[in-house]
């Protein structure tokens, strides 16, 4: 590395926070995405604010790129290091800074983790919503990046509903504040353009989450169906019986099984497809909508609806879909976990395409996912060991996205483009979205030094691709289907 | 008017789509911040996607500065014409493009009022939740721009939050589909970037509106205070106690007489201060509520609680707090209507510091506003015939607005900066805050034509009032304070 590059960060930073030996670099390797790896060029570790914006700087001086870090389970590869680049890791800023009941928010620096937030507030009888299945690993931070999700979105909203305030440095080292304590802020929402934006704009160094009143009830009902097309269906009506679960999530039999021998959670073995659906809120409120949702999954066609019959029942049915991911680990030598959305309505016809395809490329797919918000998990297993199996999920995976997108959906729910993606996000958007996503990645890092090559394809890759009609013409799929 | 360019709009529309006399231009020359006044150089009417396309290249072409306008409700003067530019009225963009009940969406023009959304899926049990004052009169598009409220976004949330995708021309004419049907979208989020952009960034061609399923049920709840700070501490209460209203609204006794002379809502005229709180959802959700919302109260010092008896009597509470502007302008020859947002916590002594000023400046205030998210709107009353009076109640506004500010709140809750608080807005940001925010801007208007002047003030300005340290470090207000 450049020997001034390297004088100057060691001129800013303690020893204890910068790395830059082959053993010490090497975990920095790739995030929760391990496909992709590169050793960068060295880690930095600030503790305080000023070694933050000190460490941009010299980056900025001396035209290196700065890929900026959280927890590292990111499954798209946002954070995944470039060899010419510097890693700026997040994970000293791990300080709880305040927490005001009265108004139920909380501001913390980025290196906290997601589940740390709630346990620091639950004496007050508050949590923190989004609870991404990392929640026990991932930092506040990285979910700002990714605008995480989780298990409760349907109810409470992504990353960006949960969130009062943002301070940000930018390339320069320049500390932005965004948003305030109050209801909204004028000027242009950079509260939201920076949440999601995977780090190419800004180095989140403060984040104020809203907090909310844990409810007074919650319980899960788990809803047994001869096949997933029922399952989806009865998502849909659900929902459009005017029901908004607190949760509301899927598994095929595959996930069943694998989760089954793994947790014992009680699933139903034979069962095509299982519904859980959590409701939450007042006593009364809750009794009334169980009796509704029974009612509703029965006449969908659930051959079978349980209520769990206690605290420790309603923990069980969780921890298989919670631990359904490890258990898929567990049947298969690898899998390749998708994320996509699509509109709730075609959740059956999607997944009925899933199976053909899954037919077709001769790979098994388990499906496991927040059905609610049509958001998907296919699991495609497969066996890196064999020669071309990699390539054929790859493939397999990249079908399935552009189905989400053919029928109005994205290519991602919840864990970013990355370096994943960028592919499948040219079959998204058309040259002039594109064209108008880095115009405003150069209003805020002119240099393109932050996370370059993440999150937003070149026009130039996607022309390559073929995916796009450079000549303006909009996409066969972006139009919103018409109704 | 350059000939070229009035020829080339006259090639492009059809003649009842171009004014140009005088008279004609009139009724444009202010929205509903009448104290600024503009004709402008010709307003166009697209009634085509085209035609608003081809206005738009023309301007460029001729570096004509161009102002959108929906309804010309909003209260800021976004839609303020300049004298060398030209209106671009979405007036006849006013078509409901589709209703989607199952997925509870609705794809609408821009032109399209508020309030015909709602009546248009009323059939359906579903309803679209902003709903600002003005909301038979002002146009979805003009709520994108503004991020308009209402009385509801307490629990539903601004127009941000009620928004799935737009379509957007650039100043360039070019389309942009932003958002999707489904959960999240991958890209920077644009969606929120160009809510509340009031016309700076892109003109807004369609909108899709998330549609919610009306409640079960939804009662008020009127009580009554001995002094508008119990009434402010009331506030913090029912929300500390984890209850969230649909609606939760203050009144003082200024417009409390005003309201009730105007449309007898029997409201009590002694009271010091009212609130009216709205509880919505299922019965018996709502029934649990009503008890813990009358308990609240009485406890934080309620000196009377009513529950209204029937339907009749919640629309006529309702009425006194919806007729209460038109009510206060009964008392005043002219009044001007404030909008700040603060921290709930705050509220009574804010409320109490209003009450001083008002004294300091001899000027009666009426305070009528959204307590429950700390969106204040104190109407002050004066007359515009004795002079100095207008120059008192501007300066008056603006210590309120600084006040806002200083608590840690923002200079608008949901009317926008437009051109009425450009000064006020320096106050909230800091350098280099401002340009990142004229970053933005040029990265979807380089030539700077669309709606200038509006919404973020110049450094220029802002140093020029010395509100700012342009060397870089924070006011003494925007940090969050420290808790």
């Amino acid at each position: 590395m450049n020997s001034a590059f390297q004088a100057a960060l060691k001129a800013t930073l303690p020893p204890q926070s910068l790395l830059i030996e082959a053993e010490a670099l090497r975990p920095y390797e790739c995030d929760g995405l391990s496909a992709y790896r590169q050793v960068p060029l060295a880690v930095c570790l600030p503790e305080t604010l000023e070694q933050a914006q000190a460490v941009l700087r010299i980056c900025l001086e001396h035209q290196v790129p700065v890929v900026a870090r959280g927890a590292g389970t990111g499954l798209s590869g946002g954070a995944l290091p470039l060899a010419d680049g510097v890693v700026l890791s997040l994970a000293r800023f791990n300080r709880i800074l305040g927490i005001d009941a009265d108004n139920r928010l909380a501001r913390v620096q980025p290196g906290v983790r997601n589940l740390a937030i709630s346990e620091a507030v639950a004496a007050y009888g508050l949590y923190y919503a989004p609870d991404p299945s990392s929640q026990i690993a991932c930092s506040i931070g990285g979910n700002v990046a990714e605008n995480s999700g989780g298990v409760h979105c349907l109810k409470y909203g992504l990353t960006v509903h949960n969130l009062l305030a943002l301070k940000v440095l930018t390339m320069d080292g320049e500390l932005l504040e965004i948003g305030a304590q109050s209801l909204d802020s004028p000027g242009y929402d950079l509260l939201a353009l920076m949440t999601g934006s995977e780090g190419l704009l800004g180095v989140v160094v403060e984040v104020t989450v809203k907090l909310l009143v844990k409810p007074e009830r919650a319980q899960v009902l788990l809803a047994a169906f001869a096949s997933v097309e029922t399952a989806g269906a009865a998502v849909a009506a659900i929902i459009g019986a005017g029901i908004l679960p607190a949760g509301l999530e899927m598994m095929d039999n595959l996930s069943i099984r694998a989760a089954e021998d793994f947790v014992h959670a009680g699933y139903p073995v034979d069962a095509a497809a299982i519904l859980l659906c959590e409701l939450d809120g007042a006593n009364a409120e809750v009794s009334e909508q169980i009796m509704a949702v029974r009612e509703v999954l029965f006449s969908a066609g659930a051959t079978e609806v349980r209520t769990a019959q206690d605290e420790a029942q309603r923990m069980k049915f969780w921890a298989g879909r919670k631990g359904a991911f490890p258990a898929v680990g567990r049947i298969s030598p690898d899998y390749y976990c998708m994320d996509g959305t699509i509109p709730r309505q075609h959740l059956a016809q999607v997944l009925r395409r899933i199976g053909e395809l899954s037919e077709q490329y001769g790979l098994r797919v388990a499906n496991v996912f927040h059905a609610g918000d049509g958001n998907l998990h296919p699991l495609i297993l497969f066996d890196a060991n064999q020669p071309g199996e990699m390539k054929k999920a790859e493939d397999f995976g990249t079908d399935i996205l552009r189905l989400c997108v053919e029928v109005g959906g994205t290519v991602t729910g919840e864990h970013g483009i990355g370096v994943e993606k960028l592919d499948a996000a040219c079959s998204q958007f058309t040259a002039a979205e594109l064209a108008q996503f880095h115009a405003i990645k150069a209003a805020f890092d002119p240099a393109g030094l932050l996370n370059p090559g993440k999150a937003v394809p070149t026009l130039h890759r996607c022309a390559e691709m073929g995916r796009m009609h450079i000549q303006g013409g909009a996409l066969p799929f972006p139009e919103l289907p018409r109704f």
